[in-house]
């Protein structure tokens, strides 16, 4: 029964330094995974108030495998991310589309005795995915939630498609790399000019800000996007958005948010508009994705901070000021 | 030049006899058209008070044709939509999705001096759809539009899929005959019970009312919608049928409506919903709703009144007042 350290949230949203015991034995096919990084989320920031391990974008190398493990082995590097068990029976999970099982298991609504803010942890071998050898430990945590979450509506895109992005942060700023690198036209759309050169130099062939956005529309070489990727916390402007878009776009809204999606509701109809409810990846395209990072160079740009109480906290209120550039990683003590 | 007699909007919402002349004589692929029977749809309700041509849903026989055409011939009994011409040349055109085209000629929104309150009418033949033998011009008419509003989000449905159906009216109740005669299983949700007995009778296989929503969706045999036709004109409450929802179900919201489309964001997520925007049907799937209807016999249950201002009148009141069953045919004096 491994007992190890953990990094759980707080009554005062502070995180602290706490022990895990897993219940179980290393029984069926779970896994003793020593991490060795683990990225930082947006989705984490909600969590911070409640006594649970945190962090879901983990990575590290296997220790101690159950006896039913039939793929990976000791010394292998895994990641795991936002979802970490489904029930293997249902339709969903017989057609390859175990992220909408009902009995799936999600970071924060199952198993919050486990996390990636931790110096180990225990998974089932089923929900791990293999570190292909061109991404570091730090670089591919990231790839866990952030990149899963923004490939997973790239995975049917063609090429030549024009792919809108908004926003340039933890998600936009890996969305850019993927659908350059898939060779779409990419369009990111931004509340600034400030991060412009940054995301020329991801790869985007095109920025505007939200300004910009009425004139763009108009002219005679916009190229309508076809598909766009909403990565802002804030819900888009769509008055300034629409004219935009393509006919028969597709819409994803990524990033997590209260109250209700809205949308004009003529528009929707009379451009033929696609709103597509999308969360994080299912492991074939987990899978696909870290092994295209690998293979095209999608790498994420990242700070890192030690594992520790202070670590932790530091990356945690960095995050939530808005000034983290792009995506912070946990690094444990060696 | 051909003048016929045509019902317009009027100031005071009192649609009012006149005469239109068809500036152009029938030039191109023109073609004129005695017309035999016209429904009347919600969205005309929209316009009776604008100095325009009213109706979308027309049939009748040709009487002369223009020199470019190539596929119909005087003595053919047609049918026209929503939609009667579009650019031909850009992209959504190209592609077979004409109903998308930057250029597309809309009713109300181009053209207003012909419409199918009228006795005669003249149209391009390029959108005008043969009326197959099986269909009478009286049933045919309604299909033009609610019809083709219906078929359109059925038309790559699975035989087997569930088909969720919100709303038994004009485009519910034929809704339904085209989803259980694809094979479909059909689940209609309706406000109460009073239109149970003729769901049921039009193919329903289950009936459910929004208050034994809650209930219904804790059933264990309970069959989870895949696909839902929103044909209320109210916007639905969405706490109370997102639970009746399949994960990854597509949602057609298909009524005309003011302001925005607004649905829970993160079970839009959590579901993997996809909200479409749908408008009308492409000419080939119009042709093909018309085939089916014919082959299948779907048959809109209709009410006429004659082409006349007084009849005119009454069936604009009585659709106003929610009191069509289900679906009003103005038929023109012989």
């Amino acid at each position: 029964m491994p007992s190890f350290t953990v990094f759980k949230g707080s009554k005062d949203g502070v995180v602290v330094k706490g022990t895990t015991t897993k219940p179980d034995e290393l029984t069926g096919d779970h896994v003793l995974i020593k991490v060795t990084a683990s990225g930082v989320c947006g989705t984490d920031l909600h969590y911070t108030g409640e006594d649970m391990v945190l962090g879901h974008e983990g990575v590290g190398v296997i220790e101690k495998v159950g006896p039913a493990c039939k793929t990976l082995k000791v010394g292998d590097r895994v990641g795991w991310g936002y979802q970490t068990g489904s029930c293997q029976h249902c339709a969903s999970c017989l057609t390859g589309e175990e992220t909408f099982c009902n009995g799936r298991v999600l970071y924060a609504y199952a198993n919050r005795d486990q996390g990636s803010f931790s110096y180990q942890a225990v998974w089932s071998e089923s929900f791990l995915h293999r570190i292909p050898d061109g991404l570091s430990d730090e670089d591919a945590a990231p790839l866990q939630c952030a990149g899963a979450t923004v490939y997973t509506p790239l995975y049917d895109v063609r090429p030549n498609e024009v792919v809108g992005i908004m926003g340039v942060g933890g998600l936009g700023h890996l969305a850019i790399q993927f659908a350059a690198k898939m060779g779409c036209r990419v369009v990111v759309i931004s509340g600034s000019d400030s991060k412009k050169e940054e995301a020329l130099r991801l790869g985007a062939h095109r920025f505007i800000t939200m300004k910009e956005a009425e004139q763009a529309a108009k002219s005679a070489d916009w190229w309508p996007i076809k598909r766009l990727l909403v990565t802002t916390s804030a819900q888009p402007k769509w008055d300034v958005l629409l004219p935009l878009l393509a006919m028969r776009a597709n819409v994803y809204p990524l990033s997590v948010s209260a109250g209700n999606f809205e949308i004009p509701y003529m528009p929707l109809l009379a451009q033929g508009l696609n709103v597509v409810g999308s969360l994080v990846a299912t492991r074939v395209m987990h899978r696909e994705m870290l092994s295209f990072a690998a293979v095209h160079g999608v790498k994420p740009v990242i700070e890192t901070f030690p594992m520790t109480e202070e670590g932790v906290n530091d990356a945690i209120k960095k995050l939530n000021d808005g000034k983290v550039h792009f995506r912070a990683v946990l690094i444990p003590p060696q």
